[in-house]
Formats: structure tokens, sequence, C-alpha cells
């Protein structure tokens, strides 16, 4: 089969045999946003047409390939979702050099009745269900969108987005805190203490000043001030979502994992790093479903 | 005497008669962080050199003039401070149209032993201290570093910077959430819907993707959702800030007292609003001192 993880500034193309280990993989920086004209048929020609001329397994694609922006608008699946409720939810597109299946989002809401989203994240979910096992398990997805995932019975139970990373990026491009900042080196200690940051009293539009005030005293330097930033960041982050006992698993890349490793040490909570490579386990397995 | 107000973006300055009261005020939008290459006397000259070669009374500015990209650094008093403490750290400048003070702006520590600042809120609060009274008061500046103040029998005990402001400014164009929004007018449902929006879990990053989340599901307008961000971060603010019983004193122009009442009110905290041109009032009496 062919499976496709569309993101909005990437696009990946797997092709997997029977048992669902990768095959071959191309990339391409053609993500969903960099599309014109609605010209996704044309992108997925010249990426893979040669494979889905002679594949004779489906065509299944994840991500932002089906929200508005994308090819074909899915709608999102409402939590509690396992493999059936999403794979319900699948929706074919057609054209010239074939039919490919587009994985609809997922859509829960909080406490407060707010909703919310992913589009993406629920296949690579998939993708580890098996190797979790029954019971409740906490999977975090840092990044520009961090999402915090409980999976009860292998199903996808709740879960809940944190802009962390699109934080970061806009105070640090954006805001009176970025003028101290270059593109430094992480500073590990500086992250760290800002993962402590959030402890105090104040909340976390005061502590951004302090950034600001502790450059001012000497304090802070300016080449660690991006670390202390992030740190306070991602600590303010998993105080937020963390709300029980339990190992927390983190599904990204080895970078994301070594950064918030660091600040799970900190705050004294367990964490592990499941496969980063699970979005195709999570395709494979729902193409089974068709 | 000569009172002068001299911000990052504004000029005012004002001939006070012998009570205190204002005889004539200008105002330019030359602020410290216009002015090239260090000429603050020429801009002085400008706005003011007649009525300082006329006027026997002294020359007194606050503002960032007395910060680092000012016309010279002054060292914060510390808290606790009243007029004495304040008084004693202003510093003068002598140019070929005349002698001025600067006063210093204030620092305290948090709870954290997070260093804090203020430059030209210190004076506004002298200002009204008088007609405060003794006992424990609460003073409210909002704004882009909104400060929060607690005063104990005429000195400023201690304060805190939150980002509110300029976290609303940067989400609205430079994030996500942005996409939604354009200049629309203020929506006060959307706005008392965010601010009620903090009583639940999950932290502000989280917070603050529900704006997108909405905005998707089509339960926020586009031409709501400025307000509905804005809405949440006052109330943010409002809820980390405000520790104690007790009312609030705002001291802001007439424009942000309106909404940050409304947030008051939706939390149930009375506040009323103190004359925003204290710091005419706070020059006068700091000019005593000299």
């Amino acid at each position: 089969m062919i499976a496709i993880d569309w993101g909005t500034s990437s696009f990946r193309v797997y092709r997997l045999d029977g048992t669902g280990c990768v095959l071959e993989m191309r990339s391409s920086p053609q993500g969903v946003l960099t599309v014109e004209n609605g010209k996704f048929s044309a992108v997925l020609d010249t990426q893979a047409g040669d494979w889905i001329a002679t594949d004779d397994g489906p065509v299944v694609m994840s991500g932002m390939i089906g929200s508005r922006q994308g090819w074909l608008e899915v709608r999102y699946a409402a939590c509690p979702a396992g493999f059936e409720e999403i794979a319900a939810g699948m929706r074919k597109v057609i054209w010239g050099g074939g039919t490919a299946w587009i994985a609809p989002g997922l859509t829960c809401r909080d406490e407060a009745g707010i909703p919310d989203v992913m589009r993406g994240e629920e296949v690579q979910i998939l993708g580890v269900l098996h190797g979790l096992g029954p019971g409740t398990h906490t999977i975090c997805l840092p990044g520009t969108h961090s999402k915090w995932v409980e999976v009860t019975d292998g199903r996808i139970a709740r879960f809940s987005t944190h802009m962390t990373g699109e934080a970061f990026a806009v105070f640090k491009a954006h805001s009176i805190l970025g003028r101290m900042m270059k593109d430094d080196a992480t500073d590990i200690t500086a992250f760290e203490d800002g993962v402590r940051r959030p402890q105090d009293a104040g909340g976390l539009l005061h502590h951004l000043f302090g950034v600001r005030a502790r450059g001012l005293f000497g304090e802070l330097t300016d080449a660690a001030s991006a670390s202390y930033l992030s740190g306070m960041l991602v600590g303010h982050e998993i105080r937020s979502a963390y709300g029980k006992q339990g190992q927390v698993n983190l599904l990204c890349n080895v970078q994301l994992a070594e950064i918030y490793g660091r600040a799970f040490a900190v705050l004294g909570i367990e964490a592990s790093a499941l496969d980063p490579d699970s979005v195709t386990k999570g395709l494979f397995r729902l193409a089974a479903y068709l």
C-alpha cells in the first residue's frame, strides 16, 4: 500500500509491504499550504504516480490534507475514538491517477465545553496503540501546537492542545523579549530554570515579563534568554496538562524528546519516548478497515 | 515648575502653577525611542525652551527618559518606596538651556526572587497616594505591560508586571489566531466570555488554542474573536494578580477603565477608577523634595 503523511508544510509518501514495513520513502516540502489552486493530485502524481500505478494496495493519507485548506475537508471524528471510529470517518478522493482515502481528524471538548481539534496526530497515536496495551496512558506530542492525549483501552478518550511552540516563536520574533534573543544554542541550565518558574505565583503573563527584567539586571544573559523562555513555556504546558499520576509517553523526534525529557525530569515526572515513526503503522492498520 | 512625562513613544510637558495645577500642556510624538543620537536636550529646547527660560521652578521628568535608552540611566529605587525614597533617587541633567531632574524607576522582587521593574508608573502612583489615604490599597494600571501595585500607608510595597497588552498584540498580529481577526469593534459579550474562560482547567496556552478551535466550529465569529482573546488575557491577568480581598483602583484612560471595569464586574471584584491625569501631581509633589 501507499501511506502518505501530508501536513501543513511537508509531504511524505511511503511504500509499505504486506506487513506494514517501509520499503521506500520520499519527502518533499510541498505541504498543504504550499500547493496552489488545489492541485493536490498533480503533486501526488509527481511524487508517487509510479508507485500508485504499480502497487495493488490502497492509498491512505492523513494530516492537513483533510482540512478546509486541503484536498477534501473530512469531518473530525469525535472522541472517544479508536480504529473503528476513525476508519468510519475516512473519505475518498478520485482523480485521473487513482483513488485515495483521507483520514478524518479528531475533536473533543474540554471541561468547559470548549472544542479542540487535531489532524494527523490521531494516526500517529493509532500507530503506537498496540505497543501501549490496555489501560490508561498519557501521550504528549510536543510542538508548535502540543497535544496531550489520554488513551484508554485502545481508544483516544480525550486530548488538549497547547500553543507552546507557537507562543515561543511569536514572543521571540515579535515581542520586547525577542530583542535580547539571537539564534543561540540551547542553554540547558537556563531552560531548566524556566521550567521551574511556573511553580511560583503570578501567572504566565507575569512570568514572561520576568525574562526582560532578569535581563535588565544582568541575571539572565542574552544568549540564555531564549532557552529560559522556552523552559518557562514548556513548564507551563506540562503543569497545566499533566493532571494525573503516571508516566508520560513522548511521541516526537529525538530533539524534542531530549528537551521535553529534561523538563519532565525537573518536574519529577516519569517520561519515556515512543517510536516517532508511528504514522506508517497507523495508516497501515487503518487500511485494514477499508 | 515644568513637569515632563517622557515615555517610549510620547512626550508631554506641563507648566504648573504654585499649587500644582496645570496652566498649559504641550505634547509631541517624540518619545524616547524616536529621538536620534541622544539629542534629548534639543527636543526639550524646541518643545519647552521658552517655558524653561522664564519659569523659576524646577524641571522634573519621569518615564523612559531615565532608562538606558534615555537621556541618563537613573537607577531603579527599591520597594518599599514612597516620596522620600523616590526623591532620593532623582538625578540631574544639565545642558545649555538649563537643569532638569529625572525620577528613578522602581524595582522589587516577587515570591520567587525574580526582579520586576517600572519606570513612569511610580510617579503616577505618587500622584494618587494622597487621595487613597492610609492603609493598604491595590492599584491596577492596565496596558501593554499592566502593573499591579500594592500601596501601604503611602508607600509602594510591591508590584508585578503582566504582559497582557503585548501578548494580545503579538498573538493578533503574528499567530495563527490572528488569521481570524480584523480591526473589529469590541464585542462586549465575546470579551466577557473570554474573561470567564480561565476559570476552567487547562492553562493559558490551552485556552489560546480554543480561540481557533471555536472559530473552526463556528462557535466564535471572526469579528468577535479578537474581543474573546482580549477578555481571555485580561481575565488571566486579573486572576493571577488579584490575590486579596478588597477593591481595585484603576489608573488608566477611560477606554481601558471601561473595558477592565467589565472584566472586574464579571469576576465579582469591586473596582473604581482613579484620576488618570495623576502624573503632574506626582511630579509636583516630588519637586518639593528637591
